[in-house]
């Protein structure tokens, strides 16, 4: 059986876009994906599922409807399903997400950012 | 609803123990856990689910039966269910796991290592 070392500054070195996320581990029905991101994505909501953010570098807003939170390097949150919130982030950060495979980038609220088929890199 | 920016090294402070895992975040019925380990934890498998290891800090190695995993900073493995599997590591290290709540750190081992209850932190 193949069990793969992931080292994350070489799979984030392959990244070439924003907002555009990449698996790169599988565990049980779960990807983890990374994405670099800057500028401001859409509002959405995951009415199905939960969402965990880690921020490996740079700085990263997640804009809510009642307040900002703010995370650097080191720091994660985790969205409940159902929240409204928009990512942003003023310089380019690098992002771990951990959701259920399938789960849309933009969620419920589609859109040209969407991602139909995010790829593994 | 309140939603909490976790700050991994502030939590990572608060850990006293080696090989006493501790909840930090909820990802619908998933974990995430982290730990500080040095030295040999027990050969074991967790047969119902695969297991994520990230390191924070440090190095990880990963016993397996036909080869060992080396994880240094910002490496990540996903070990499948059923693999018998023991982490190891020379000096001091911090890892990240993501499983899904009520896994036992010892998986189907047991022993004296065993943490029947793992606290959040």
């Amino acid at each position: 059986m193949m069990i793969e070392v992931v080292n994350l500054t070489k799979k984030f070195s392959l990244v070439t876009e924003h907002w555009d996320p990449k698996i790169i581990a599988q565990l049980n029905d779960y990807h983890l994906k990374i994405a670099k991101i800057e500028g401001e994505f859409v509002w959405h909501s995951h009415p199905e599922t939960d969402e965990m953010f880690l921020v490996m570098d740079g700085e990263l807003t997640i804009h809510l409807r009642d307040k900002l939170l703010h995370l650097k390097q080191g720091e994660l949150c985790v969205i409940p399903k159902g929240v409204e919130h928009k990512p942003s982030a003023v310089g380019e950060c690098q992002i771990l997400m951990v959701e259920p495979a399938g789960t849309l980038n933009t969620g419920d609220a589609g859109g040209e950012m969407t991602i139909e088929k995010i790829d593994w890199i």
